[in-house]
């Protein structure tokens, strides 16, 4: 065995990943001194409650409340604690006492990043989030490495496995949103209260970490464009199959090219979006989650694995922390990045997608004529027409047939699909289209991401 | 623009991957000066005929066929010349005149990397070869630093283009081998020669160096077992599909537990193999690439994207030309790997894995059970078993069924599944099989991966 200079870790947070970093760093820190070439001493573990129950067996000793004080003296500190406070200043207190941060906190560095990285630049400490983004998918180090001398120009991201999994049950079984939400909640899949992954807070904060990393710029969360897939239902997912399509709650993060002599500007957006069967991101089935890169020279890239769970997030800690320690012991400073670009993201008015529009309409000659020249108008192009009597059924099933206010006979159902507009075009057009006195309702619309 | 240090940048080789990694340079510097903190400076291109014609227009007085003097004083010299020699001397003098080195070549590292690796350890330099592996696709650094606190179990990988390209059309086409060989060729994606590829050879090589990383031992090339495709024809695709298979050409870098008190050893091998079609590879296409690694912690993950390709290529030569500027910035030492274990590999007869066993054989009462018979004796377990009839048909249609020795009347095919056996059993029991008064032909044997 060779003869290793120890380092000093101290955890923070003993809940699903945490309890699963503790444990593996235990079994296998003489591996783990291998890779590392330092030996990792697990110093303690600070939680809030010594008496809570864990996922894993833990020497009772290495339990302490005293964050402060284990935080001193520490080599590499693990934040796992997750939220803002008091997640934040024990990040900064470890920073500021010569430690480097491992965190897997999204919420963290998606409001309090750049004063996160300000400090540690200041003291030339490092931080390192491989878990914040997508669990145990190596995504990080990959932006933030290897595309370096590329330029990324998209990248579509199913980075929630909760909604990946409702969207997956949804699209397989033909069920509804409320049902399958309950199911995954008796799973474990979701969380009692599942505003944060159902409505994208959790998607659109990982979305602003990736977009920082992948456009080299700081994107505050605020200007990351998010919708939630609560008004998913199933006639749309079974519209969606009908056009070839799979709805996937996704990320997308887009660099705009430079317009009238301005800079390039950037668009991160979360919403729930067409995909076409045939894409990569449309095999990726379950509480699975998946980022898809396109680079100008590299072309396109996926990376794919568990999203979530414990000991999956607990691999991408782990990889963090044995970084960190080659650092300690090469003594070197920090190797990130340097001077960051300061790209504007434009509000989700200016991004230019394709969309899909669900109308029911009356069913009489010159309706289809009057929306076309709506759309027309609206600076909106028609790619596809699909045009269906809708029969007057007096049960409401699930057969994807929308029975809202069909009127019986009269009624149809038009599924349009467009070329690239821009989102304000569109919206406005929509309006327009539903005060028009042909639409009797605008049943959906659906942006269509992977060209 | 922020006040960048220089860093000079000594390129040999200005083949499909070099120049378009000059292109790069020195289209995008200042991008790659901010992402680097270091302004890159092209000092230099390296060819042995300075009047070759090149795919990109690159500055004349750039071109010299004088290495050694480009290489002293150089910071970071990209060696894309390919082969062992000269790129072998010249990369051992770049490391000795204090460079750090990036390099795509594959067959250097998997036959002289552990020269190449000490050489720079003993001078504190550093080697990165991201593109060595899968060409565009980001494997390096998550083997090496995001599941480094991880143990990973298992590789399977397409990580040739050419063959998965060949067999992709095969499958889809039903066509044979050597008539998609000719296209592939047609269309630049075979080599004139193409041994190389349809032996296995480079995936062999790529085989080696991602085992060497994700076990973190030493693999030399001969420990590869190695089978091309060459005898892949349209009948066993259709029969792969028939079972719900698809062949690819699979790298696997496999960890065995360790027996009798013994140590873990690992099997790295390349052959093709059987993929369920549900399986992740299963769905990638044409000449991409997709390594799926699975770990203990992290799972199951899988990178995809462009294996080969000038410019996707030269992305991941300029990803590590920024990791060696920003490490010469920070002034660090070797940030990579320390003491590497030192795991047995295993000769092929001890790998265990699932086969597909195809047989012609007479069709008579009894048969069957003296086949069963003798896998029984030779530790074979039947998992599944088909037999059909061979219709006794004058002309050899590309139907599938083979029709090399049918005696007309008289003739069925087994197509046998078996459970996990081990291949040395496996093989002394095809020969008894082969030897047996029942057999009148092995038409194929395939091993089926991705359990």
């Amino acid at each position: 065995m060779t003869d290793y200079r120890t380092l000093r870790v101290a955890l923070l947070g003993a809940g699903a990943v945490g309890s699963q970093v503790a444990d593996l760093l235990l079994k296998h820190g003489d591996e783990l001194a291998d890779r590392a070439g330092a030996k990792l001493e697990l110093a303690g573990i600070a939680v809030r409650n010594l008496d809570a129950k864990r996922d894993v067996d833990l020497p009772q000793e290495l339990f302490t409340t005293d964050a402060d004080t284990l935080i001193v003296g520490s080599d590499i500190v693990i934040e796992l604690m997750g939220g803002i406070e008091p997640a934040r200043t024990q990040v900064l207190h470890a920073i500021a006492s010569g430690a480097d941060v491992v965190t897997a906190n999204k919420a963290l560095l998606a409001t309090h990043g750049s004063e996160v990285f300000e400090a540690a630049d200041q003291v030339g400490a490092e931080v390192y989030y491989e878990a914040a983004a997508a669990g145990a998918i190596p995504i990080i180090r990959p932006l933030r490495d290897s595309l370096a001398g590329d330029r990324v120009v998209r990248i579509m991201g199913i980075v929630n496995g909760t909604t990946n999994y409702i969207l997956d049950r949804m699209d397989t079984e033909g069920a509804d949103f409320a049902d399958v939400l309950a199911q995954a909640q008796a799973l474990g899949y979701a969380e009692a209260d599942p505003t944060a992954d159902v409505e994208g807070y959790d998607a659109a904060q990982k979305a602003a970490i990736l977009a920082s990393l992948a456009f080299h710029t700081t994107v505050p969360l605020d200007a990351v464009h998010r919708e939630g897939i609560t008004s998913v239902d199933a006639a749309m997912i079974e519209s969606a199959r009908h056009a070839g399509y799979v709805i996937k709650l996704l990320a997308v993060c887009e660099r705009l090219a430079a317009e009238d002599g301005g800079t390039e500007s950037i668009s991160v957006r979360v919403y729930p979006a067409l995909v076409e069967r045939t894409h990569p991101l449309a095999s990726v089935h379950g509480a699975n989650n998946a980022v898809f890169v396109q680079a100008e020279a590299a072309g396109d890239l996926m990376f794919y694995g568990a999203g979530a769970g414990g000991v999956q997030t607990a691999s991408a800690v782990l990889g963090d922390v044995v970084s960190a320690a080659r650092r300690h012991i090469a003594g070197g400073v920090g190797v990130g990045e340097s001077t960051r670009a300061n790209l504007p993201a434009v509000p989700i008015g200016r991004v230019i997608t394709r969309y899909q529009i669900t109308l029911e309409v009356d069913d009489q000659p010159g309706v289809l004529a009057t929306v076309a020249g709506i759309l027309s108008e609206g600076r909106v192009s028609i790619a596809t027409v699909e045009q269906t009597v809708i029969e007057a059924t007096p049960d409401a099933g699930d057969s994807g047939a929308a029975t809202g206010s069909a009127t019986g006979a009269g009624s149809a159902r038009l599924v349009i699909g467009t070329h690239k507009a821009r989102e304000q075009d569109l919206s406005e057009t929509v309006e327009r289209l539903a005060a028009s006195g042909v639409v009797e309702r605008v049943v959906s619309v659906l942006r269509v991401e992977g060209n």
